[in-house]
């Protein structure tokens, strides 16, 4: 394609870049990855101050990545726990590739301080592209082409 | 695993987002897929000023994502154009898979901007996790475990 030719905004990395950012909030979404849960948690496992966290809670239950549900221990008052929605849960996909990418490209010295496994069997999980035909696919051979949403530039 | 008994920063995720943020960074980096290797062209695709755009291909080029080159046309001065670098390229796979999240969670009114496909076989292109066994692996069923560089909390 003749990329001038189309204004492809808002295009979807964007859209997506701009609903994780700022990296506060990728800590959040981390750690509700990790399977946190309680506020406190959340506090003392990101190293965010209350008010930040509160911030960015509220921004992501707005936008729908996570939701915050009552839930109540016998004897205690009602508490709230924040979970990923199904919205926040696919995004594992790209949170698994990026923290592939991290792991060799900006190692850390003792290696991976996370790693994934398969809950069924055990074997380490990984990301991959590929085609709706099964061929195993390399970014390099990934074609970008105007969608349905395209605009050609100097059209409403 | 007990979360609070293992220290997981710096870990990989945070430090791919970290590595992605500003916004601003995420428009180049997005351009940069799509093709764009001159300055002009950054400019007018991203939408960015130029200097906002010389500091954020300044930023891109140190951490490794983007490397400047020189070429020159018959007859021109030399000018640099702007491309990813290995380390850039790899991080296709996650790139792909939040533009399929945005496909499906942000969508635009008159369907994705961009679509992608297979250079070979002209199919669609899409990213999925599985195991080193093979098997098809959905978030939910993804343990996160202390790696090899995790460390106690209150050891160094």
């Amino acid at each position: 394609m003749d990329r001038d030719d189309w204004d492809l905004t808002p295009d979807s990395v964007q859209l997506a870049l701009e609903h994780l950012v700022p990296a506060s909030a990728g800590k959040v979404v981390r750690e509700a990855f990790y399977g946190t849960r309680r506020f406190d948690d959340f506090v003392r496992r990101t190293g965010l101050t209350a008010p930040v966290l509160s911030a960015r809670l509220r921004d992501l239950e707005a936008s729908g990545v996570i939701e915050k549900r009552p839930y109540r221990e016998p004897g205690q008052r009602t508490r709230h726990e924040y979970r990923l929605t199904q919205q926040g849960q696919d995004l594992g996909t790209a949170v698994v590739a990026l923290l592939e990418w991290a792991d060799r490209w900006l190692p850390t010295p003792d290696g991976p301080t996370v790693v994934l496994e398969h809950r069924e069997c055990g074997a380490s999980v990984h990301v991959a592209m590929g085609c709706s035909v099964g061929h195993g696919v390399d970014i390099t051979d990934v074609v970008a082409l105007p969608g349905p949403g395209a605009r050609r530039v100097g059209t409403s």
